[in-house]
């Protein structure tokens, strides 16, 4: 393939680190919950803030979709980019995994590193297309992926440009702006690569249509699912999961000739810093 | 500056190329009509297409911005990606610009594609925010100016992801999904490059905004306006131009610092198949 053909696209959670037992992003807003609570003295009593102060999970889940996209809102917009990354980064330097007390961005996993430096090593330039946010995922994905920012796709909130006492900032809006998850994602692959990738990796029938979409190209293409099959190292799931679900892209991986990575048995190991097993 | 802050960005119509009598995506636009003609009888009766067909551009004007916009919509989306790819590939390669009977790939500044070259032998990515159709753009952008598809930005229509006869396909609607002029060059630039560039290059009012952003970081920056003076080799307009108007810019650009590049004195050439003057 010429030099500019050779572009890979990875969906990020799941596929790139790990995604249990909460999306890593969801882990992030329920700590700024908690760090912003002074300023919301009606989170104590309103659902479901109140669940996440208390540490009532149940409660935050029994508000469904509804609750989720409010906890996302109060901790994900208003502020500026740069205010934004700051949080992020700030969370990401103490945050530690509930399981394995890593750090999140030990949580990544060390076949998909090396897949990305194999790639690179041979003139492909490496994109994440994840469903996660992309101003959440580019403070740190150069450093632990050697992705940068302008590599990164995700879903985006709608930003303002305006100026504060004569600075210039954008303001991240309580708008959705993209959302790139399922169909979703050829369009943001567009949107910002403005051409068909050769290669596409996911774990969830979220990244179904980039897998479609990159496979169905002229030329020799490549598709691959991860599949979470290691309950002991890692996690094992894949129908009826409500995180990673995977069921139309096991049914017709064969037919589609998309590769399908057993973690359990193909991975000798998962994290960089672990012994190998 | 470290090599991942090398980062430039560049306004396309009237910096990198130029933009008179009209800009060259609305010359496509007018191809387009008498191309698709065939297929709208009811484009004889109706204006601004009657007007476009008979060649009488006072009726075309006298439609404003509402006939503008229905000119675009006729000819820009409707289509898929890879379709209207093709139909800016087969006019790039066949039309003409009315003054200069040049292709309009060769009506390029010859400077600015030497600074193009100067940044990146120094290790900067070069960008294109304009606020031009991305996809006008894509198609010819590496070849004539060496910066790939991912790296140019601009206006967007909306796209659909959907199945042909089981042949995925990227539709594009005729709903804006992004206007990249003004404050929307720094929401452009944040959405696909995710991080401030240190260099600007612009030429109208339409990129006051981006040289704003990009000059008001921390370090060193470098903001320049390509100031039309040439009515002899190019044309002379600034104030009060309905094209590449640029008024704030000329007022602004000592208090700001930006380099203000007078075409006529500056520039020995300007066309690369042009003799030098």
């Amino acid at each position: 393939m010429p030099p500019a053909a050779r572009i890979a696209t990875f969906d990020n959670d799941g596929t790139l680190w790990a995604e249990q037992p909460i999306y890593f992003q969801f882990a992030f807003a329920l700590d700024r919950v908690k760090a912003l609570a002074s300023g919301h003295p009606e989170w104590q009593t309103r659902q479901p803030f109140k669940g996440v102060l208390e540490g009532d999970m149940k409660a935050v889940t029994a508000t469904g979709e509804r609750g989720m996209l409010a906890l996302i809102a109060a901790t994900h917009v208003g502020n500026t980019t740069d205010e934004f990354a700051q949080a992020v980064s700030s969370w990401m330097a103490s945050a530690r995994h509930p399981r394995t007390n890593r750090p999140y961005t030990a949580m990544v996993y060390k076949p998909m590193l090396e897949l990305l430096a194999y790639l690179r090593a041979n003139g492909f330039k490496t994109f994440i297309v994840s469903g996660g946010g992309v101003e959440f995922m580019r403070g740190w994905a150069e450093q632990v992926y050697g992705i940068p920012p302008e590599q990164v796709i995700g879903s985006r909130a709608r930003m303002k440009y305006e100026l504060r006492s004569g600075v210039p900032v954008l303001r991240r809006l309580a708008e959705v702006d993209h959302i790139d998850d399922k169909a979703g994602k050829p369009v943001g692959i567009q949107q910002v690569i403005g051409r068909r990738p050769i290669a596409a990796f996911g774990n969830s029938d979220g990244d179904f249509e980039m897998l479609e979409w990159v496979t169905s190209g002229p030329g020799p293409r490549l598709g691959a699912i991860v599949h979470h099959t290691d309950a002991a190292r890692e996690w094992a799931y894949d129908r009826g999961s409500s995180i990673g679900r995977l069921e139309r892209g096991l049914d017709e991986a064969a037919a589609r000739r998309w590769v399908v990575v057993d973690m359990k048995h193909d991975w000798k190991q998962i994290y960089p810093d672990e012994a190998k097993q």
